[in-house]
């Protein structure tokens, strides 16, 4: 089942330069691991942004929850997302 | 180069319903056309709502621009348009 | 899986009132079936509007979907969609 | 009387772990309280976020309130209340 | 129990002069008798606008939906409920 | 002459609790203080949130800007002002 | 005392055009006279828009209700209020 | 030429009151010169907010942005500018 | 002098098409005739929809404002306006 | 490719004014290197505001985001983009 989900990550200046630059890296393996994994479909960069649209293909709301809650960036993330069906004139599957 | 575009359709009571029926069969061969094309990538619903999000794969603004005026349905619409970059973590290119 | 559902209704002036009669009589009878079936689980009016908060249980997005898009009133409602994930200190399982 | 309420928590980052850690144990507790004593029906999560959509099962406005700041919590909450009436076509009494 | 009501009253042009006159000559009777009755406690206009700020003392939810919703211009209005509990501060009781 | 009035608390994290405390002590006595002139008419809590709607009986614009500037939690609060006039329904004079 | 007012004028296409104009006319009429009477200080036109803001200067909240109501224009304006008070760096009375 | 400002005023409590004592010392000469100029035409305050609404009279874009930047509270400011034109019912020239 | 300008066009349905092409024609007209004379400088389409960002140089409010309700289209149009200043950054003059 | 870029630079009070004047002076530099480039080719100062509207001449969505990230003022910045289409009405190319 496919969410498409925008996430604007807002890192605040208290939090420690290295603390920041670990949480990217475990963000980085993470985010490349649910991708292998067919989990985070897509992943795009909004331009000019510190900001992404994605797509997760999940078993459901739960297991979306899971995933996104242990982003190691989720503390700082405001995240909105938005459940997708099947579009009637798509030539693929959802 | 890639594009998020949200698209949300509008058709107003006035508009005959035979002539909306026939907007939206050219619609959905139109999509369908710049589906196989490569041109419009995916095409999915928001659940609940008249609305789809989708990526376009097109040259630049100016043919992003061509392709959505020339929707059937365009004159009936409000679009956002919010252009993508790759994504450092992203294992695929865009 | 449930979404909590935001329904607004908005009949415009220009539906004559036995069609706007007809339709209503149809949204009750359609309502009460798939609350009866167990699909609309809860249907709650919001005080002094025209609107509904609703939850929805159902095998996932397509499902959610195609009830919504069903409703006799459906072209006439604004809806907004937001799926639910089980919280840890709910004491019963969603 | 029945009232939707959503909660959106933000802890700010200056809160000590151990003083946050010990307020959501509190809130757990007193959460599952208020549902044992049918006071607080139903606890979703919002799919995604820190934030969840409740319904309250209260004698009126003030229980309301008395509950609401009375959460270990509240301090960090931006709290939405919605207060409910009987829908026409609901099967079930609120 | 107490409830702030804003209204904001939009009567489309398209309505003849002569049915708004009269809808106008209901609503103020009614609200007038409500207000003899203590449900309608308090009529406020907002200078410079065609609405209302107003505070209603009913038994609940479900009476202050009803008594709205019978509202003569009630189709033409836009209408926010605010629940209202006792301010520690006020000198009255609500 | 009659204004609406809004106020939404916002006390700081960084705010002494002891200064705060002394603060909400004082707001108190000099809210009934103003209640018991006449100024302040009406003082209602909104259910579920630090703010309130007030209703305030004052010369003018500059005793209201006075008035609402001497409030001891002034500079912590968000304010929204609405005048009001007499509405032609109402069976009390403002 | 004075209110900064906001007026944004919004003449339905379907207003003909010879009462758009009479109306027009008499709005025109009417303001230069509140102008004269030293009850409308400014008019100024926002640049871009069929929008002014204006300074009123009257007896109180019921005057300016009054006054605006009595506009030719106003059923086809919407119509921000702000009260002034006396800022204590102006070097002139307001 | 006349510029329409709203300057809202946000002060943050990590400043020393010393220092905000003295810009608000400095603001208040600077505001009045300007005003004894004749560039700083209209000075209010927006009733229960720190606040104002503005009217410049310069040279054109750039003199009003050089005024603006030069407050000494500039740093602590939202400012909005709306660009004002001759209104054509104005009796006055602007 | 330099203004940004956004114009979002909303032709409505009820307007004739072939007064809508007429005024269309003379949009493009005296547009380009603008931008001949140096008063339109720039002229750029918002991809996916029917809006432009515009830089005007004229030689101030009135001048911008006579411009601009002197479109053929202005009756359908949203306007903004934006008043710039000359960057200190910007290695060319306004 | 043309696109329209609206930056807002908001530095936290947090920030050490040395680093910020350094900042400053780099992204000065930088600034005008991407004019002199071609590549940011046009700056415009928002009047009474530390923002700007830009328009960037680039390759496309990823040498965008690239020169936008490069920017030394970056962390710093709320930056929205809107993609730049040719107008038919145009008298220059993009």
């Amino acid at each position: 089942m496919l969410y498409m989900v925008h996430m604007q990550v807002n890192i605040p200046a208290s939090l420690p330069k290295a603390e920041a630059d670990r949480l990217k890296v475990e963000e980085k393996a993470f985010a490349q691991k649910l991708q292998h994994d067919g989990k985070w479909r897509h992943l795009w960069r909004v331009a000019g942004q510190y900001a992404n649209y994605s797509v997760f293909d999940v078993a459901g709301n739960d297991e979306l929850h899971d995933l996104l809650t242990a982003l190691p960036l989720y503390p700082y993330m405001a995240i909105q997302v938005t459940p997708l069906a099947q579009h009637p004139s798509a030539i693929a599957a959802n």
